[in-house]
């Protein structure tokens, strides 16, 4: 993954993807006291930063390969993000989702013309069925973070926003499976090496701090918080630049998360999803490594089901 | 008020207000059919379009007058747009409440610097004790939409759209008082006259409606609405413009408005509070009229309460 490379993703998928803008607030900077600049992926098309890698990793494919489709298990935003840039590309896209995932998460892949194969709720199933999906129709799996061209792909936003905002000090963003952390690291190194980049994390989810403190993947298990997109473990592509790039992680509580996540609905008229706040939350936290600084800040994304926001916030 | 008062008018409020951008989505244009451009005032100072004709009413003052400061009646929108719009421009203002506003509501103005003087909820109450600041203080008194300055304010935001983008076949904005719907009739009779004006409703106080259909003012009484921005009554200065320069008005039942503001908070990621919601709503309701017309909307405002929307969406 270079610095070319980099670019040839960004022009390569420039005409499926949302150049998306970058927002500020009066409000936010002075409670934070530095100044922020919001890169809002939860603009992008369906929601989600999860576009531009799935995009580019079908992009990469052979004419014979795309002819065979694509698959990936997912239940999240990668399952629609595959699903639409295959249909944008007028490929077959293959989601295995777990049979107890949410009916609102399957409608959305079926929106976007992805066809969805169900399989038991455990690791071993979810493997199984994938592997048979793929031995029966020749389509090539394509992992939700741990694959190169995924991750350059979601390096992609970072580079839109250092191209917009000069200077900045920091770069934060939420991690996961540490496929957009890990192309936002890229992105910063690359293209403004003086440039911080700080990860995020909920402190219910917190393998990747652990993993960066022992110095190897910690799987995770068990993860509790509200912040759905941030309960995968890392993998052995996005670990490394977690390890060497990434200055610091820091981890929040899920009340530090959902006022985040107020913040950017009440005084930016944002709608995100908790991932997405879990940023924003660790700036407000660690205020004095962030005082006075230049921070961007990647809005993940904008996927929340609306009826839960009355449980968030009633 | 003329095409140049109109420019003048943004000139002059342009330091103080924010140029709030113009978004699209590929969805909602294939949901109505046509092509639509989302001028987002929800993204305003202070969260809406109130804040221009605010901070226009104060720069018309003579500096003698700013010295003895402002007042208005208003539990709304106008309320923190005045107590902001006062506050950057060094000028006090005195904020006419009802007993029984709601505290969140109190507390917006105050943060803004406004200074509350609560009043029984009765229109005498609040016409006396108006009368009172004004004698005791010397303070002017601005109306919420019935006064020139104050159109001209809001005429500002269809201005902006018109020169972004080209080509409106349409441009639609709720009626509350009138001011808005009064201003962006003006805007496009200046700058676009091919472009027709609508207005839109809620069917529970469709008050400008009926005036409309008879040709005088009918007040609003005991109006039932989610969109508590349109409650009010027209006033003499704002009724002429829409019997003159607004093509139509369509009226839109309260489960039509819900679904509106559910699709710009789940499709658009726009926080909006339900009284911006009523144009799409309008648009999709009268889908015929609209198809494959450019049509610009504005989104009013993005106040809402958050826990609401676990009641609106739940």
């Amino acid at each position: 993954m270079t610095k070319e490379s980099l670019l040839e993703t960004y022009r390569r998928i420039g005409p499926y993807i949302h150049r998306t803008p970058v927002m500020t607030s009066e409000t936010l900077d002075r409670m934070a006291g530095a100044r922020l600049f919001f890169k809002c992926d939860n603009f992008q098309k369906m929601g989600a930063f999860k576009m531009r890698g799935a995009a580019n990793a079908i992009l990469c494919l052979s004419e014979e390969a795309r002819k065979r489709g694509v698959a990936t298990h997912s239940s999240g935003n990668f399952a629609q993000a595959l699903a639409l840039s295959a249909k944008l590309l007028g490929v077959k896209a293959y989601i295995i989702m777990p049979s107890n995932s949410p009916a609102v998460k399957k409608a959305a892949v079926r929106d976007y013309g992805g066809e969805i194969i169900e399989c038991a709720p455990t690791l071993q199933a979810r493997e199984d069925t994938l592997q048979a999906v793929v031995n029966r129709t020749g389509a090539t799996f394509l992992h939700p973070y741990n694959q190169e061209e995924v991750i350059l792909g979601q390096g992609t936003a970072a580079l839109e926003l250092l191209e917009d905002v000069a200077g900045l000090d920091f770069l934060i963003a939420p991690v996961g499976g540490g496929g957009l952390i890990g192309g936002t690291a890229l992105a910063a190194r690359f293209f403004s090496p003086q440039t911080k980049v700080i990860a995020a994390e909920p402190a219910g989810a917190d393998d990747a701090w652990q993993s960066k403190q022992v110095g190897h993947i910690v799987p995770q298990t068990n993860p509790q918080t509200i912040a759905d997109g941030l309960r995968t473990s890392l993998g052995d592509k996005t670990f490394p630049l977690i390890r060497d790039f990434v200055e610091k992680i820091i981890r929040v509580e899920e009340d530090e998360i959902t006022s985040a996540m107020r913040l950017l609905m009440e005084r930016m008229k944002l709608v995100v999803e908790p991932s997405a706040a879990v940023p924003l939350a660790a700036v407000l936290k660690e205020r004095e490594l962030f005082a006075g600084k230049r921070t961007g800040i990647i809005l993940s994304g904008g996927n929340v089901d609306l009826k839960s926001l009355g449980v968030i916030f009633g």
